[in-house]
């Protein structure tokens, strides 16, 4: 076995326990894992760490691709190991601490960590940990289910921890494309000119001297959590599917449309799921993650490749795709997040973009990380990245939270990620809202109109009216901006007082 | 005459008065003008449209590459002319006209409203109209002092309306490098990997066909509007030379640093004038406007190349500038404001982008564009295109405005166009806050101890805490996190209430 799994004979004493591995990460490093949306995290060193750190002073800076999953984060952060996190995180454990300030958590474009790292503008990466289904015969390191940043993380690290998962089977090689856009000011055009062009080695291509340890791991990645589409996420897709035809009959979009990118998590996922009834042909995905919507739209015959950073998939759905890599390698291809994430890329491609928003305003701004303005929910991922450069950038949410005591659509969002520029197209469940080549005024009358809930429609274009008599490109009434937001946190609920609750205050 | 300046022989009887070529752009079209920073701009059209509006009903979409001078955009407006405008504007009358609703304006990043034409997402261009030196024998347009929008308007629109400008020097031609990407899904990565690199025409390519009519005129651009350097500037230029000097020592710069952007205006300008004294050699500028700064760099032999899409120079600096384009003409460059400010080529180049910033909040989110949160002073312009994809992202502004009344550092910014995500340094007189790597209630200390006035610190320290008490990422108290700007609509000032007034309200 340690054959095929490690090619290079003289690293074939470099296999260690994960305790013995952990031991090469001393107090105040800063730590590189591999892992992206829960997928290709290392499943052994961490929890090494995290052991180690109930006996000595142990507290690292944890840099990955974006979130683990195996509980990873969760851990480390109850183990105290985790004095700094970036570029991304989803764990609630971890969430909690870095709410309390007790973490310091640096929320980025998931394509610039790599740029920071290669600058010398943030700490330099002490140590690598990098799960791998093989080392070749020149020691490049094959990854598992994503890339991330673990190509760069290896290359950018002074030693390099390698975790070869036994769980992940060798036809996983040949999925990878490791490309390093060359050093500045020397750079030069990326080359990639469509999504399933190869541009680069099926392996990351460290120097053996730097692999300082080996460990073997069997364990699956975490599943994904992405909820299955329920009657609101299907109407979001109706919404959009509808509007992507009007735009093909239009001519402004053929039937292939543009290669598209979705965000993680339930809406996204259930909008692509929606286009399996579609008739949309040859479709094409230029995203960051491949979730279960992927394979089905591949099952479906309607989507031609689908590149991206990782899979992360519910646990049937990666089953299927684990015993069945012959039928998916030709049409799939996993990159760095530099390179699935790059504006360059993204820009030239031209992609049609969904994601998430936590909350938008009436005039278009999207709020998609801080919960009341103030709490980190997750990060901001690559959703700036792909909203900022696509071809066309679709937002969607449900019009509604907590039962309806939070409207998604509301006068002023609390926390901007993605500003009016950047944002073409918002869709709820009660329709969607073309903002293409509107002032903010004419936004807010669309994004009230169709994507409100109807209990808040009028609350919200009260609102609109009054601030208008302020006058302004954006109207608003400073003093009441937020108060939807205050008004949750005081009384749970943005629905207005009634008056007996009005009397009582 | 005519010779020089038409050389294709069968355009000189398209040869017509400014009247009876405006009456080519009828109610309702869309027109696209070139001018970008009050560089370039038509001088005659446009004021035989507001006279003929005097007499019949006469509104239009009006897209340029940036702001207009010559009081272009007055005029028009006091005419009721514009309808819609996009994607910049920096004139006072239709600035009102804007923030009273009158006008839709749509506020775009520069980089962007070409690919939105292309693609047919907002209305196509009718009619362009676009200053020029001369035409060539094929019938190419050659441009001014400055490129903007003009040759995708000239490409893309039904009819051409051409301005001879005979106050401009024949000696500009060869200033101009004009390239359009491919059209997607056939799109190659654009060539361009150095500012000085020419990768296009040194002329507009269009169907002599389509040029409808020739007007000549002999007026010069409206000189910059620019302040010089003061006291405070100086100091802002001094911080910034400084901390690059810094980072020329720690190894993460060359002493040419890395290829320089500046925003249009006065602080923008003062700061790349204080490295005319800095020990910077082989410096580059990839920019989207020259000012007077550039002139001067480039005589102080600190510059060895520039490129933008437009030259805007105060009187004296644009007479020795069109009157010594042998010297210049070898280390200028003016592109399309697409390509100039194209996310893949400022990604490759690296650059330190220099913008200012509205006001800041203690967390690195900058409002460049709403003052009060309402009321737009000019638009986005390029700073996203530039700050986004910044190797090192500056903004600068004074510490507080209106004689101290504002403090330009707020607990939130009421407007948001630069998120935390993309701004790496913030410049006051008063010092620097280096962003890089911070968590955001780390960047909050360094903002308020380093960036704000003495008068707002403890009360910014004071909100900062107070916020903390209530968790978060990004910690805040929102029923108070705007009452500063309400404070200085109601009440004149930022500043608290004094006891007196406090007991009177």
């Amino acid at each position: 076995m340690d054959k095929e799994r490690i090619r290079l004979a003289r690293l074939h004493d470099k296999v260690v326990s994960a305790d013995e591995a952990a031991a090469l990460i001393r107090d105040g490093m800063t730590v590189g894992m591999s892992g992206f949306t829960r997928a290709g995290d290392c499943k052994e060193v961490p929890f090494a760490l995290a052991r180690r750190a109930a006996a000595e002073p142990l507290r690292i800076t944890l840099m990955t691709g974006a979130s683990l999953g195996n509980d990873i984060d969760r851990v480390l952060a109850e183990a105290d190991v985790i004095a700094r996190r970036l570029p991304f995180q989803s764990d609630a454990t971890l969430r909690r601490k870095i709410n309390a300030g007790e973490v310091m958590f640096i929320d980025q474009h998931l394509s610039e960590t790599v740029e920071q790292l290669r600058s010398g503008q943030i700490a330099p990466v002490d140590v690598a940990v990098v799960e791998a289904v093989a080392i070749t015969e020149q020691g490049g390191i094959i990854p598992s289910t994503s890339v991330g940043n673990s190509a760069s993380f290896a290359m950018l690290a002074r030693q390099v921890i390698v975790e070869i998962n036994l769980n992940m089977p060798l036809e996983l090689e040949g999925l990878h494309d490791i490309y390093f856009p060359v050093q500045r000011p020397y750079r030069q055009p990326i080359p990639l000119i469509a999504p399933a062009q190869r541009i680069g080695l099926p392996y990351i291509p460290v120097d053996p001297e730097k692999i300082a340890a080996i460990v073997f791991t069997a364990k699956d990645d975490s599943p994904s959590n992405a909820l299955p589409p329920d009657a609101d996420t299907r109407q979001i897709a109706g919404h959009l599917n509808e509007f992507l035809l009007r735009e093909v009959r239009a001519g402004r979009l053929s039937p292939s449309l543009q290669p598209l990118q979705a965000g993680i998590g339930t809406i996204a996922n259930a909008v692509l799921h929606g286009m399996i009834a579609s008739p949309f042909r040859d479709l094409q995905m230029y995203s960051e993650v491949l979730q279960d919507s992927t394979i089905e739209l591949l099952d479906a015959g309607r989507l031609a490749f689908a590149s991206a950073s990782s899979v992360t998939l519910t646990r049937e759905v990666y089953q299927r795709f684990l015993s069945n890599l012959d039928r998916y390698r030709s049409r799939l291809l996993l990159r760095p997040q530099e390179i699935s994430n790059h504006p360059e890329i993204l820009r030239r491609l031209g992609l049609i973009t969904i994601n998430t928003a936590l909350e938008c305003d009436i005039y278009g701004n999207v709020n998609s990380t801080h919960v009341g303005g103030t709490h980190m929910m997750n990060g901001i991922g690559g959703s700036g990245d792909f909203a900022r450069n696509a071809h066309l950038s679709v937002f969607v949410t449900k019009s509604v939270a907590k039962g309806g005591d939070i409207s998604s659509i509301v006068p002023m969002v609390a926390h901007v990620d993605h500003t009016e520029h950047d944002v073409d197209i918002i869709v709820t469940e009660h329709g969607l809202a073309d903002l293409r080549g509107l002032a903010p005024r004419e936004r807010a009358g669309t994004i009230i109109a169709n994507c409100a809930d109807p209990q808040y429609r009028h609350l919200l274009g009260d609102y609109f009216r009054r601030a208008c008599a302020h006058g302004g490109q954006t109207p608003h009434r400073v003093e009441e901006a937020l108060s939807w937001h205050a008004a949750f946190r005081d009384r749970g609920t943005m629905q207005p007082a009634r008056p007996a609750q009005a009397l009582a205050a």
